[in-house]
């Protein structure tokens, strides 16, 4: 299956939700530390009890990367828990000149299989370019982002009157003709959002921002469905993961992943 | 000793030249291949032979990330080469929300123990600042970069007149309160600097570009001299890693290191 059919497929079912498995390991629950991988652990618990519900499931890098070695290997072993028919995205934001976004692309899609990724736009089209070569990947480009330093730079206003972070918006829309991008729109002002959908228009957005950064998820949800799109993953992290640190975790995040579902 | 020492130190002796190991290993010679570790080979000999003539050394993620577990092995066999005495600047490009950069710092600062890292700025103060609590160490931030690609935002033009790229180096200024930030300032085109050398001030500046993707050494280092400014760091990767390829490639890569220090 392509990254985009993996993703249509749940957003057939009228699945939105993108579990983050930010698996900090000072916030699991304490009796998963008895385990040899207790972070793999974590995970793949969550995955088992929301796999059928759950649109997506997004990997946060730096989250595995700060345990070196040892955080590559819960990584790797993390990846190989989800079957083919659901979509993994690697959340990296990585961005680089040519030939060093070469080597991350590898990284991602060769090496990690990852089935998307997340993009800095910063350096422009040809850093962006070798993850845009794989055709059946998607990748997720930021536009605007869910913290409060979004307003030193993304929001600029240009010469011509517009703003930096819907330029950007504009290029992903010429970058985008193998249909495999998307944008990163932050969750967390669901008016920025209302005002900016038809510039989005028919592009996959990946939502941050709801749940522990203060997002209102209904408030999303009603931008979209007014304007007839359902192209829109909403990412929620440490709300669903960490809902519950009792043995149970994993049954309290399906629930709360239900609730978060009978919203929509 | 910190970040800065180490590059005071290296400034003081008139050394300016950063080797980029971006150790490919489809590209080291084909006789290292046979080594156990043939990018750990490689960057040791590198590393050997240009040591007392070198400013500081740039290892670029990358390179290491596309093959997993094996190349975080040979990252940190590589970063346990190098005395306390020298820069190793970590260029992995990163950038998030607040908690994810905190891990990302964490990875490059604690568990790797680089000296400096590479940041992109788009995401504002707070996507950085995770970085900029290590006062020992040192951040040089995305402002304009050597790729095509600069011109498609970096090199916006704003509502006041003024540049994207501009913005972000006198925001760099005011982000400055420890000493610990730099900026990154693309190489291909001299006049470009010149033309923001007062804006750059006294902010350490690592520029790419030279080499493989054609800036002038000699035009560079006349503009910081014309400016009495010394306050810089120029990466040369390829040109200088790849010089040759026989069983004497490290006497080669000295004696062209040495030929760009003589320019000096």
């Amino acid at each position: 299956m392509t990254s985009q059919d993996k993703l249509n497929y749940r957003i057939a079912k009228g699945l939105h939700v993108c579990v983050g498995l930010d698996s900090d390991i000072n916030k699991i629950p304490k009796f998963l530390l008895n385990e040899n991988d207790p972070v793999y652990e974590f995970n793949k618990r969550i995955f088992e009890s929301t796999y059928d519900v759950a649109c997506a499931y997004k990997i946060n890098l730096a989250f595995y990367e700060r345990d070196g070695k040892k955080g590559i290997e819960s990584l790797q072993k993390t990846l190989e828990i989800f079957p083919d028919d659901v979509l993994i995205i690697g959340d990296a934001k990585r961005g680089d000149i040519g030939n060093t976004s070469q080597m991350y692309a590898e990284a991602l899609f060769d090496h990690l299989k990852f089935d998307a990724s997340t993009l800095h736009p910063y350096m422009g089209f040809d850093s962006v370019e070798p993850f845009l070569n794989y055709k059946n990947k998607l990748n997720f480009i930021l536009a605007l982002t869910s913290n409060p330093g979004n307003s030193d730079f993304e929001k600029l206003k240009l010469e011509d009157g517009t703003y930096l972070y819907k330029r950007i918006i504009t290029k992903v829309h010429e970058w985008n003709k193998f249909s495999n991008c998307g944008i990163v729109f932050g969750a967390t002002n669901s008016d920025e959002l209302k005002e900016n959908i038809n510039l989005i228009n028919n592009l996959p957005v990946l939502l941050p921002g709801v749940g522990a950064q203060g997002g209102s998820f209904e408030d999303i949800v009603s931008v979209f469905q007014s304007a007839n799109q359902n192209n829109f993953i909403i990412n929620i992290s440490r709300a669903l993961i960490f809902a519950d640190n009792s043995t149970k975790f994993d049954v309290e995040c399906r629930k709360k992943l239900i609730a978060y579902n009978n919203l929509i």
